[in-house]
């Protein structure tokens, strides 16, 4: 009776989300202390001291009318300058105002540009394992995402089997560096190894294969691993940003897409990007978050943090026998279910209350994705846990 | 080639958006005191100081990682307990916070429960004049809007038409009140004749009929005209409010839905509307501005600088020999084009610097919508110009 589609996104589930749901069950059961819950990637690490006193200097200097009022569709214009600049500066770009579109995070900024791309029937192609969502994403469009398998042990894509994978009706590929689950960034070369097949099949096809660089994890990259900049690599390229793990605020919904000149059909897309933020309802970012970023743009990642919990999780893990992916950047561990099931072994991490991700729920079966975005505290406290499921599995640790 | 959907949006444009941005070509060339914009529903009422005082308060008190984090997608289940409870407190109504969902503004709501609710094909009616992006909130599922004309002299709602309208494929019936454009409110009899006519219609084709009240303008209500609470009258009532208007924060994108447990299908439409919010990728309502809404929730709106601008403007307007309608709510004003022609009547008002909104955007050609969420001055300012304009359309003012 109502939405099928809907009806059947409630039956099947967010994975993620329920495993969030169930660490809230087991805290109260079992006590917060108690519970290890790997599940979601909800930063640990506080917003700079600088949202905080932007938030402050704006409320106080500035006009409530024009801090919380409408603004053109696409932002602030002071904002979108800003956010230019800083790329411009970071990475030799060329942008202006014109091609920075604010959004309501990345999900809102992958909506936006997907709505304004796709037609009923075209395909969309990612790299698999990938984040749940795009599935979800491409579907409200009535297009359709295709999964293109990465290496089965570096998950770095395999050019030939995205030659392979592309056809009359691929509009776009998203890619996903810092990867989500995996942690794998993907280096200059595989950049341009994915930009050389696309550019050939843009010929003979003769169409327009955009590709869409999903970027929230680009500021956490580890060991100075170098994140390419896409737009340089590719002329169709389009990137969507979120200061959600940046700036550790997901729950502002803050982000935005960088449309450049270069695009076919530019003026077009960057008209109907607005028009698309504008009719999905979601009308602009939020109106004081954008004036925060302007203040706040210089501000640090507080990558430290997060790679001495990379490095504990990942060395112990292996200490006890486990399999993982070594995280290059994001936050999540990528670690091979000891008899490859999944599904069996997060049932089993379970028993000892830890809460971690199948990697099924990403179309990679066989793994599981632990959020490291947590406590030290609790990564400590976890690991006599993680031994005794080593030993459950009787693996060879020591 | 991209989304042929978007393509026409973006050829057909938004009116008001146009108009709104040729406001501010106009303020460049003549100057900002010189032009008279009554375009935007951009509330002129600066947010009240609880507001800034509740930012400042939350940023120092509270954990930036619970503030700017992620929570359930429905929202904080305190912020959601506080809107129940206020909305309980006003209407005597039974709600919890589970039937709360916190969403990115109105425009965010009714795309999610729209998502919700239609399969493609599915109809969904409104009354006419409506608010023009009805259409596209309803397109971006598939569904159709088909709209029912209102009374030609008091723009209220004509049941035998909405009788008429209704088909086995009617899904919802989206009303708005206090009405934009027309300003409009509708009583508790109107009310109770659209529920008598949906119930008779739910039995006689054996379906569910949604009433989806959006009511941005609730609490704009002038000489103590009752709003009726709409799930009091009908079973398979869901509201959608926006803190736009009342708090006067329209570019913060925060509001809420009521999913009532009384909805056919109640638990599958709230976790639906959950899912839809996720996957559409608001994930959730930006956070600190929820927490801000608890903060402020008993918060007046300043009603009455908006009453001193509707009679300043309709009393002027009426006395230069305008005919317009007068506003009970909402702060718009519904003028007659002299000659029926709101299209010429727009372009003769620009001569003098004035800019209002064609009916014809709204399904209600032959006439104008001027808002006057403006600065007082303006209107004052603007009068010598609305008294030349009556001049050329020679009516017999005074």
């Amino acid at each position: 009776m109502i939405s099928e589609k809907v009806v059947s996104l409630v039956n099947n589930g967010s994975a993620i989300r329920a495993m969030f749901e169930e660490g809230a069950r087991m805290a109260k059961e079992y006590g917060r202390e108690n519970v290890y819950d790997y599940s979601l990637g909800n930063p640990s690490v506080a917003a700079p001291d600088v949202v905080r006193q932007s938030v402050i200097d704006i409320v106080n200097e500035e006009d409530p009318v024009v801090i919380h009022g409408y603004m053109n569709n696409a932002g602030y214009p002071e904002v979108r300058e800003a956010v230019a600049c800083h790329i411009n500066r970071l990475h030799g770009t060329h942008f202006s105002s014109n091609n920075i579109l604010m959004t309501v995070g990345a999900a809102g900024g992958l909506n936006v540009i997907l709505k304004t791309l796709l037609n009923p029937g075209d395909e969309v192609l990612t790299f698999a394992p990938y984040f749940v969502e795009y599935k979800n994403y491409v579907s409200n469009y009535d297009g359709v995402l295709k999964a293109v398998r990465t290496d089965e042990n570096t998950f770095l894509p395999v050019p030939e089997r995205l030659e392979k994978a592309i056809t009359s009706k691929t509009k776009a590929l998203i890619i996903n560096t810092p990867n989500n689950p995996t942690g794998v960034i993907y280096s200059e070369d595989v950049i341009k190894s994915i930009a050389d097949i696309l550019l050939k099949k843009e010929k003979e096809f003769g169409i327009s294969i955009y590709l869409i660089a999903d970027e929230p994890y680009r500021e956490l990259a580890y060991d100075n691993t170098e994140v390419p900049y896409l737009t340089k690599f590719y002329h169709n390229t389009i990137v969507g940003y979120s200061y959600s793990k940046s700036l550790s605020l997901p729950g502002e919904r803050i982000g935005y897409l960088v449309l450049p000149d270069e695009l076919d059909d530019a003026q077009m897309i960057i008209a109907g990007a607005g028009v698309s933020n504008r009719v999905l309802g979601f009308v602009n970012a939020p109106s004081l978050m954008q004036k925060v970023i302007a203040r706040s743009i210089d501000a640090g990642t507080d990558v430290a943090a997060y790679d001495i919990n990379r490095k504990l999780l990942y060395d112990s893990l292996t200490s006890f026998g486990f399999e993982c992916v070594k995280p290059q950047g994001a936050f999540y561990l990528w670690v091979k279910a000891p008899d490859g099931d999944d599904l069996a072994f997060v049932n089993a991490a379970k028993k000892y209350h830890i809460l971690m991700v199948a990697g099924t729920g990403f179309d990679g079966p066989g793994y599981v994705r632990l959020a490291y975005c947590v406590d030290k505290a609790m990564i400590e406290r976890s690991l006599p846990a993680f031994k005794k499921l080593a030993g459950e599995y009787k693996l060879n640790g020591d």
